[in-house]
């Protein structure tokens, strides 16, 4: 009967808000009301716990250690006892706040014990509810156009599990759909055209699409990533510099678009030239680790027509544009098609990572795309849950309210302080604005972590606002005033 | 009060012999006696399964669906109520086999429950029992001479930030540890030269190191795993192929291991007078998916001098070989080396990726091996709990024992039917035997799969065997009698 006991405990451990609410409704019924600091961050207890990681990895990333049992919503508590508005969602990867009940329930339904403690290699072994979980979480969020689905474990497989699909796609064009010739059968093995063909995937400056060396390849928004590391080849476009505030540029901010997309004609006949086709398009909605770089829905319909007038494949890449937070499912359903792209990746918020594609990108051998894993059955559940509290909770009409109110504090900041910020620009939450320099970036963030707000960062002098989809206009204001409160002591 | 209840059923649904045991000590006593066949395999609601989800993904991989709640220990039940002893343990990526009661209770631990709801961003913000987490787990198997741990999401991930620290690594030393220049900065940045520099790594003939770009740069096991896939131009080296019996060839073989260790020196001279210098060399202690292919610890002790004597990182790939399946936890030990490698990677049975590695192959800025996750702690947990297991089960002297009985049966079988069998190998119960073609492997494993015998293949024509660490001597019979019928009616 110990077991009883157990659980009753973990109730207990959560905070009596919780326990006497197991109906609870929506996040703000169980978290806390606003930031509370004890330390400067990080704290004592985190110095000595980085101290100890500090023996055996770089800690050099690492801002604080936290106490993930007492976050709660929107708040990260970190071990030194401070609690924090978090808009960083564990580089946008929350999507619902921190231990919200209905993850936990999941957590507690026997049925799903199995799941965890059972991994299967999914490409051979499925379990019996694949399928139906399958259809009841990422195929109920299929963008338009995609009925097919490949789960993976993280954001850099899926992308790179994408680059493979549209290759295998691009040559099964060319080759007519015919068998390989032995001579390509047997030049892969070695690494070596034909079998191995000289392709590329053309990307934009200020990209991310993650960290393995295919990904890598695509990405060009920080050096510290690829310095050192081997690459291939690729056409590299520009991605547009879009001037603030849009109304004032849009004579500029189309020119500009149409000078990008001219570069990318150019490159993709460049490099047909050069012997290396463009099998494939990849683009993010919204560039993020990139700056928080916008374009107009007319330059990716464009885009997607340049692709499929080069015979290319088009990848979207919403690895962190994906989940709600532009307050559409997906970023790219801003632009209005029904025919957005061949391939959609995912992962962060979805909690799983993986790629939608149409029809023709499916590999047409099994053991093409495969690994041992190929996703994890047990973070499908979690999705489920979470997708059901979207709904019940309406919560992309919260994160499109949210994001309003959130949009037009930051232009008032602007307004306010035009000396120090610029550009505030967003979609749903997908806030960002910059400050005038890195420095004062960067003293902004850690004068707002010591007032108990934690943001992140992304381009050169951008703030980013990633929160979780729980973010209510409530935690705006708290944010607001926070940011307000530095700007106006910041000299 | 429901959710006690729901307690109680989990604990009913995984049979009443594991109920009335709470204090269960070896998995042997909540398992199955044998294997029980009901349909051939797939049975008929496997088959609707498939064509379920044959409308979002080729299905062509897989073999049957699977009651992963009603599978126990070693053995594996599908959705037709078949119940087969399981070799082959999802790719060998189950420790401790089905619902292992130890990892139940991982489940029910509410001190736990955080780590599964609240997935962090490791590399930026890891929960307060990170390190020691760690030390319980991945740093009390460390291999010798290592102290120093980077987790991951899955094999292919830990491979690719491991080739990216030998490259990083080799760069700083090439730069002797200056700042690198602006021009490296700024031809990074476009996948150009010096800043992502014509470096490779060198792979032998037959290796599997992974899926994603760089990886499949170094896997040359099967052409479909490659082809149409753009790669690099990086070394290839033979893998000896060893004669069996082995007492028989001792000259043969050890000609055959300095053949390919000329080649290899004569290689890397070669691809640095191409401007390609070999930074790393990757290898597999055993090659699995090329076929279960052996060397001597002579062979490795020889080619880690000579990855020293060149300046090369020496990378030893554990994925399928660690976690005990040889009776040591890591394959490598039986080298007897004190300084085995400079990096070791792991996976699968570990339950987390990630790669260990020595001092000098730590980057030396953040950020420069990073991604969003970074592993998985939840993960960490359960490979506590088996690492818990196998010490308070002695398991690695069970495999021993097992993989002993084992490999003598294949020994016995091969005499038995020399035109059928031949080149039984193995060391624990990482085992393999040749069948005389690739459809009479194929023919067999279907038989036995038939006969509730759940194995896998590997190379050309070999079935490998890769049982759980729970695979007793009771099972090693099981499994020989059921193949004995097997080949006795094999025309």
């Amino acid at each position: 009967f110990l077991l009883f006991f157990t659980h009753l405990f973990i109730y207990f451990a959560l905070g009596s808000r919780y326990v006497s609410k197991t109906a609870t409704k929506t996040v703000s019924e169980f978290e806390y009301d606003a930031p509370s600091m004890k330390t400067a961050v990080p704290g004592p207890k985190s110095q000595e716990l980085l101290r100890q990681l500090g023996e055996i990895q770089n800690v050099g990333a690492i801002h604080f250690f936290c106490n993930y049992e007492e976050s709660r919503g929107n708040y990260l508590v970190d071990v030194d006892g401070n609690r924090m508005l978090d808009v960083y969602t564990q580089i946008s990867s929350i999507p619902i706040g921190y231990n919200h009940p209905a993850l936990i329930k999941v957590m507690t339904n026997p049925n799903n014990v199995s799941a965890f403690v059972n991994r299967p290699a999914l490409g051979i072994l499925p379990p019996e509810n694949f399928p139906e979980k399958l259809f009841e979480s990422l195929l109920s969020i299929a963008p338009s156009g995609m009925n097919r689905v490949q789960t993976m474990a993280c954001g850099s497989c899926s992308n790179e599990n994408a680059f493979k699909s549209m290759f295998i796609w691009y040559r099964n064009k060319e080759r007519g759909y015919a068998s390989p010739s032995e001579q390509e059968v047997g030049t892969c093995m070695i690494n070596q055209s034909p079998g191995c063909p000289d392709l590329s995937i053309l990307s934009f400056m200020g990209a991310f699409h993650g960290r393995t060396m295919g990904c890598l390849a695509t990405t060009h928004s920080k050096a510290i990533h690829k310095l050192d590391i081997p690459s291939f080849d690729w056409p590299i476009a520009p991605f547009p510099k879009l001037q603030y505030p849009l109304e004032e540029f849009v004579r500029e901010n189309a020119q500009e678009e149409a000078r990008c997309l001219e570069e990318v004609e150019d490159l993709i006949v460049k490099w047909r030239q050069k012997g290396k086709p463009v099998a494939g398009i990849v683009i993010e909605p919204i560039q993020a680790e990139g700056g928080d770089n916008h374009a107009s829905p007319d330059f990716f319909i464009k885009l997607r027509n340049i692709a499929r007038k080069h015979g290319c494949a088009f990848h979207v890449d919403e690895v962190q544009t994906g989940g709600g937070t532009t307050g559409k499912f997906w970023a790219h359903e801003h632009w209005g098609l029904d025919d957005p792209a061949d391939i959609v990746s995912f992962s962060k918020k979805l909690l799983t990572g993986g790629y939608y594609h149409r029809d023709e990108l499916q590999p047409d051998k099994p053991y093409r795309i495969f690994n041992t894993w190929m996703g994890d059955p047990s973070k499908n559940l979690f999705l489920s849950e979470v997708l059901n509290v979207i709904r019940r909770e309406n919560l992309l009409e919260e994160v499109t309210r949210s994001g309003k109110a959130l949009l037009q504090g930051l232009y008032s900041l602007q307004t306010q302080y035009p000396h120090i910020l610029s550009r505030a620009r967003g979609q749903g939450t997908f806030c960002a604005i910059d400050a005038c320099s890195d420095a004062t970036r960067d003293s902004i963030m850690l004068k707002a972590r010591n007032k108990g707000l934690f943001m992140g960062s992304c381009g050169e002098k951008t703030i980013r606002f990633r929160p979780a989809l729980v973010f209510k206009e409530y935690h705006v204001h708290q944010l607001l005033n926070i940011l307000n409160d530095i700007l106006a002591e910041h000299k």
